[in-house]
């Protein structure tokens, strides 16, 4: 039960792409990602996906539009929805999922994360 | 299924204390209030709830201690812990918390949100 300063962990893992968890609320778990590149196309049959711009640029792709997120910015990828995050230089995101919820989703492959650290 | 930039979503309000729904994500609802001076003393029976500063800063007062945050800092307040909201000066704040959480929770009273406005 402390709080969460979020540029000082953000400060304290270098990887990409591989979730932190830094917080809970109710059956949610509060991640924070580092993302440059793109990841794999993915969907989450059941739940949805909060995306929060803390520091960068990212663009979620969907199979019919491109989603431009910038600092300040955020988007809830609804459950069930194909998705590929993409990021041209390092950016940082807060993200808001059900506990348990995978990185790559549906897709699985040698990028999925099964337990991400808490820090 | 649109993004939303925070800082327009706060420029489209004025009032104080009158969370507005601007996303859900899974069973939860994501909100943005402008907080100054001291709010009621409440708990929710069966919610967490998610304070993260986006301008400004506040305390979360609890019986036992204050938690200060800052810009880019958030608290989570679990269910069943009583808390008091303050600001010295205007504070922005994005809050995650279950659909149908109430502002004041068992607290009620006149500054009981009934159905916050989705903006």
């Amino acid at each position: 039960m402390d709080k969460v300063n979020l540029a000082a962990k953000f400060a304290a893992f270098q990887e990409q792409w591989s979730p932190k968890i830094v917080g809970e609320v109710n059956d949610a778990h509060v991640k924070l990602v580092k993302i440059q590149g793109e990841f794999v196309w993915h969907s989450h049959a059941g739940e949805d996906e909060m995306f929060l711009v803390v520091k960068g640029r990212m663009i979620v792709k969907l199979r019919e539009r491109d989603v431009e997120l910038a600092e300040g910015e955020f988007f809830v990828v609804p459950k069930g929805v194909e998705h590929c995050p993409v990021a041209d230089e390092e950016c940082q995101i807060l993200m808001i999922e059900p506990k348990g919820t995978l990185n790559t989703g549906d897709a699985g492959g040698e990028r999925t994360v099964i337990e991400p650290e808490r820090i």
